[in-house]
């Protein structure tokens, strides 16, 4: 997944070589959180069983949350003049997540691989954050913003596990 | 792609051939619709130039239209007892949907390559209309509800053209 | 259950034969959706057992649904010319539903009594839209818009059975 | 009309005495006011003649009115541990109103009607409330608080006969 | 009143012989439900006698209705690529509605004349309705979405004139 | 355009001479403003180019501002007891407005066209309202109200021109 | 009704002679709307006949109006250095209003009734607009505005007169 | 202040007698709520000093709460087929409330007058609801129901004074 | 837990023996409220298992009923002159609810814990219910629109244990 | 303050000497305007003492006022064809304000401060409207309409002065 | 004060040592914000004396916010796998909070003990953010959004102390 | 620029050499920001050429966001116990952003004027953040909270330019 760096507009915001390190720690984590978007909305659709209606209902508050932070991180991206990349090809071939089922997937299954799907994608998130220490507070806290309520849907999920 | 058909519920709202013929159908036209949605949201990233507030922001109409076709298409595969297929993996592989640039596109060359892509999703959802009549009315109508305010979209996109 | 079927207005939507059909067609299925509003309400206020909130929630939605069904089904009758009949002596003695329990029902059989309700009411529903292809294009659509949304609710109801 | 009676809670609000009377009384509310929802749809839908849009609306206020009054009566029946009955079989059975006509009505007949159905209801809580003096005082503050609006309403009925 | 019929824009949604006849029956449907609204703002001025409010109301409601009606016929032609006429000068011209009293209007003339124009309107789309079926199916749907709330209001209308 | 002028209400509130130059000057402003209202609705769906949805997005506020005051401006023939016509053919025959037309028209042209037509119907207003000074203040005041947000509107216009 | 006119601000808006004359004619009109608005709640309790509900909800509308009407006048009092006077006592003695029947009155009769109360406040109204036009532009607006709705009342009034 | 008591509606609510006695005890405390919410809008109006804008907010949340009662009051006094009398005469001449200053009042001595009058409103209810238990529990809850929320306004009145 | 029972205000509602058992009764059902208060968000945070979600959002609905609860009582005690004491360490000290587990608790065990604690609180209420009747119709009515609403949420809780 | 008067627009609203009176006058006015806004807002964050809270929030309502007021302002000089300055630089140096202190001011002072700064702001706004009535109706409409709420803000501030 | 610091989810966010160190930081401050909302709520039923109102709203604001910020605290201890402890009994042991006074508290003081006990529970929030900078980022930026609008608020309170 | 340091209120928030730097940095931006909205009204009202409305309301998103900024700022000063000073003479002062031109600016060069006003305080903005990480976490989240959504806006003008 080769990454645009150059920023093409006229007022920079950080120098060259910070700005290539921050796009594309930002891009990895955009690859995972669109994924994880498609992830969910799969999970939504073929979830089956007992206590069907209550993680088909929390399932969408998740993606809400999710699709908000890729936009946030895409448009940080765009935002530091480099070209953020959300394609279907992208995602596919360099989101960190694991594939989730073809089929229908009972209510307990599903809480478990979404969880472990959310798992990867903060943890990605959490080695954004300490590396961005160094490189930009803005951007630092944009990442913070995006894994606080991630990590709070986590718990929800695994509530649930218990 | 191969499509899960068989009918998981107890009681058949269509009988099974008819429902792997329709199912199959809407699965096609789910992964272009899930294709168009993160298409245009890396356009909406990425566009510059003069207009480009205009077209940032017609996007998201457009995305948030395609996003509920894609919800509706998904359920109505659901709601058959066949688990829908959202997952990026097959999105990248089995979309009609031509390629979408890498690098920001200016907005003249944004609207022509969306424009294409509506275009493509409408062709394949008329097919499904067409084919549709003699198999199921509900979906039928589903579907022309998905297509008449994408066809309205392609126009708003199209004048821009003139 | 005798039929009303002269057109009491001035100006004529549908000849008089066509009109008999029509309004007959609708006033069958306008019985069943009174009382398959009712036998909600009674699961709605009679669920017992673990999951009791997330079914009593439900079922109130798809009360929504349904109330909204009878209305439409029933105006339409009315616009034809027609006095619609829903009062409570016809429904209890031409309704197709069977007969809900008195008592508290629990949770996974009150999910199984309202999906084979549901299912009773969507059969006539799909019976009325081929006859209706030929008689009156909008009642046809008025009675697939019906239709549509309760095969949604009726897989949320059989997505927990598996 | 047998009534079931018998707290299924493990907690009693009541002793099993006057549990029984409670719900015994709110059983046969419930039913009259099951049906004179119904009752006020029938003539919603089919009433005609000058005036006809401004009782046309009047009705649904009223309808809203008495839906809400039966699903606190239904509600509160659980609540003291026994099963309510609003089955469209037991409302047309032991409803003490009287048959609505099956025809298109006009609006001074209309009105007449509706209210008379008004005053049955009305005058059966009000006996309700006389006896739940003695019996519980959270139910008796549920049934003032569902017989003033409706009195309320039957005035704006009547003002129209004068 | 001479018909544009060459679509202008680079993709066709239909082919040039049926793109001629799907909007030639739209603009000469265009031309009456611009007249119509502006006769029931005619009729809304102009109203008098006992009943004006009512009936003031609800013409203001068929007008929301009808606007509607206008704004989606006219952009479907011009999604396909025609320019819509709705011109002061072609509504006078080609309108099919009987001209309106220049003075003020009773009541009952009033809903009388007003229920003759919708009718005039409605008759004119359900043949529209019937040309369409065989050839494009997103505008048939279009002019059934738009009758049938048409028809809603002829009835509570002529529910009146009884 | 013969004008109706005798003051059909029991309570005058303005005498008779007084009341026939008002109820005329607003007539003549009336006839405009329901042109111009259909004059923009026309530019708003056949407008084409660069900036095509910017510019039809202003239309319909513009649309809003002048249908709102049309309507006001028919109200107050009326309040005066005068019947008010906004018939097509009135408007048709005796509007001021040039003529809009019959095709697509781009962005540039759309803008300019427009402007002219606000600009007419504005001047005509400020004639209407020096008259008005020495005939009726609430009158005047209604017009100077109308006026106003017309004038603003002009200025988005023309700012685009520069 | 001897009227407090001393400013008893610190900044004059008005000269001392104006302020008087102004605050004055304020308070007289002051006393007209507050009885205005109790005459026509007591016409809104006691209306019965056919056509009550219209007249009912009419009358609602009109209060809304008055009751900002009179709030605006007496906070201009105040707001001119003076206390403004609306006490019953006050209200009863010095109001140019026609006292209204103490028991229930038929609709039409009601119509009449609060059309001669609404044409007394607002004759009283004019006046002090063609006084007020030397003293204080702001406040003659104030008048204006508050003139201008109620002659529209007024006319939906005298309109089912007719 | 002769009361008129005789039902003119056809279906009687109360017994002649315990109508005359239930709606004279309520057209009592009508005129004392009429006249209170004039009270406190004088008093909005016109006080002056150190927490103006405090006292003028708070007035007029319970002026707010005192319309609200003296409508819930007057519309049951119709709803029992009597007349309701809210005259500026009949509560000029009838109300218990002392009377208010004519001139600007500080904010203390606001908040004593305030107190006072409400107190005396809340005396004159707590004495009807006394009696009304024998008479209708109906009417005695509609009571009790605008006691509670004035003595709560009493209370943030009588803090401020300590 | 000594009780303030002296009135502070200058007007008493109530005579100096009725007020301070009324505020005494009053304030041991506070010390309840709050604590019940605590206790389910407790539950809310610490709730584990399958169906945690439910029962999650179930207990902040109950919490928004309480919080409104204990504010009513604890603003009544304050109307009647006497000081309100929520502190935590009389609430710690005087609750009658038994003391919830430290750790995370199972959705069973939650549902049973969180039901016999609403028990404990309605049980108190109920008491104190019977003794207002003798002492304050307006406290009376207060506290059983208190039971009602948590009797219906005891049901909702207790279903789910069958 | 030099003023630009030319119209740079291709249609003239006013001719060019009376242009260029009324857009002088109304540079004065926007002057005065944005400095009250920023003088308001110093008040706002840096007023302390007893009765802060309140004076705080008064603040904020009358900023919004006054912001409204000066965007009115601008837009008309624009509309006008003529560029409006509302620079830092060009309100420092023009306004007519008095300095407002640098520190933290008592409510008191600051009350006084604020109301005479309002004066200011509307002796210049009246001037403005006395020389409008001969220039433009429109403007002159616009600027009492600007004047008004300012005038019962200055109520509202010298009311707590006494 | 004991507390729970196993993680007992199966996805740890934390390693064992830094999550027993973040949340027992944690737990020490949700017991000093549930005491604070108490102890507000304590204050904002007993404050008495003039400005009453105001500080009466102001505290039901800052209540507002600490109860946001308990629940966000609890809801991190949580999400890190241990049980909050938000019972009344570890409230009233383990609150850094001084004991509010018993009785009414006159306004100044109120202000005073409500600014003192805000500054205990900003002063070990800082405290905190101190610690947690080396241990959790996600935890520092909660404390550090939890303590912003605290401070905010305490400037309010101060403010009234000048 | 002197900057006012002293903390005037009872309980420090920050020592006193800390609690200088901080506001003296904070003052520095208030500044800025306070003239970035005035310049950006100045743009809105005087921008012309085509794509005028296009800019002319992203402006006004610009300035709410901005507005909010200076706002937050100017109380965090206030919350350290030093007043703000954003009065028009020191803004005019010491402002670091370049004077925007007096007349009428094309949309080409708004945007890039504009752009560079944002850089200039996302530049000083940027700065203040570095030196906050050593002096108060608060703050510099406040300040970084600013900062982010000014870059934001600065990439949808940026993409603009290219």
């Amino acid at each position: 997944m080769a990454v645009a760096t150059q920023n093409e507009f006229k007022r920079d915001i950080l120098n060259t070589d910070t700005n290539e390190k921050v796009t594309s720690i930002l891009q990895k984590n955009l690859t995972n959180l669109i994924d994880l978007a498609l992830l969910m909305k799969q999970a939504h659709w073929n979830v089956v069983g007992s206590g069907f209606r209550s993680i088909h209902l929390q399932l969408d508050e998740i993606i809400a949350t999710v699709r908000n932070a890729s936009d946030e991180v895409a448009e940080r991206i765009s935002a530091l003049g480099v070209a953020a990349d959300g394609r279907s090809s992208t995602v596919a071939q360099y989101s960190d997540l694991t594939a989730y089922p073809r089929e229908f997937v009972p209510v307990t299954e599903t809480i478990s691989l979404v969880a472990d799907a959310v798992k990867t994608a903060t943890d990605s998130l959490r080695h954004a954050i300490s590396e961005m220490a160094e490189l930009d507070p803005i951007t630092e806290d944009l990442l913070i913003a995006t894994t606080g309520p991630m990590e709070k849907h986590l718990w929800m999920l695994q509530a649930q596990e218990i």
